[in-house]
């Protein structure tokens, strides 16, 4: 049974815990979900939300963790997905901001401070950092998840690892 | 351009404010927008929670809002959509809980003490009153509005009536 505790984080557990629990909580929910990816990316960005807000700064100050999933019907275009913060840009063409860069490149871009990387969409003036995972599946971005923090430097290697793995998981757990 | 803005609310407005604010955002949101149902939900969402988190006691109490959809493969039943808040049960038969028993009836259901509504689904324990709009189309429930609130009589006449206005919108909105 699907329950709101899967979102409860205990306090002083590290980066790398809070991404294990996400990622095992993420595989039980996903269990028989393979129709369903909508429901699967929108709570894997309530379980990556929670874990943020568990953890100290920079992660903390995550404000908007979510996805794009690719338009049905305008090719080499991503649409909002299931997110958790505020309001976000409905659209984004591949190659456009850090989010179209990382859907077009087919790989992570991390971004230390939103105002070097040149296009950067801003949607949020709060956004200080970025980081963006594509989701491939047969060697095509069905989605991305993109995260944003409030502060530079949001994003070291550890969320790079533990996003990868969690596109590879969203990647292989649905039918796109 | 869709701005994060959208869902900043002013401090000490009236929640009759904060959801016109609301209908008026998400009628801006959704222009142009109609083949995308699920970034419209996922912005609804937000531009709600956001909402509600700017407004006293019992609105600020709100521990999730959100929207379920009809699932396009089993029949009379519900899968998760867009949401702000914890982790949530991924599917709801018509009927069941206070979601399914709103879209089986096609009209909004307000439990003000969620112990008392016999065959509740307590996805959160911290859930203490609830709200669910049918979002109707050609007489026939497409998704539903549910929104949670962690303290008991959390809803009134002011939010079902907003709530059926953003109803109706959304379900004008977008091609189901």
């Amino acid at each position: 049974m699907v329950h709101a505790d899967s979102s409860n984080f205990k306090a002083d557990i590290s980066k790398e815990e809070a991404y294990k629990q996400v990622l095992e909580q993420a595989e039980a929910l996903f269990e028989g979900q393979r129709n369903w990816e909508i429901s699967n990316l929108a709570n894997a960005a309530s379980l990556l939300w929670h874990a943020y807000k568990s953890l100290p700064s920079p992660s903390k100050d995550v404000n908007w963790a979510g996805f794009y999933v690719l338009d049905p019907i305008v090719s080499n275009q991503l649409i909002l997905g299931p997110f958790q913060g505020k309001v976000a840009c409905q659209t984004i063409k591949f190659g456009k901001g850090v989010c179209g860069t990382a859907a077009e490149r087919k790989e992570t871009v991390l971004v230390e401070d939103v105002e070097e990387f040149p296009g950067h969409i801003a949607c949020d003036g709060d956004s200080k950092s970025e980081i963006v995972v594509p989701i491939l599946v047969g060697g095509k971005t069905v989605a991305i998840i993109d995260v944003d923090c409030a502060v530079v430097k949001g994003f070291d290697a550890v969320d790079r690892e533990a996003l990868e793995r969690l596109a590879g998981l969203i990647g292989g757990a649905c039918d796109w």
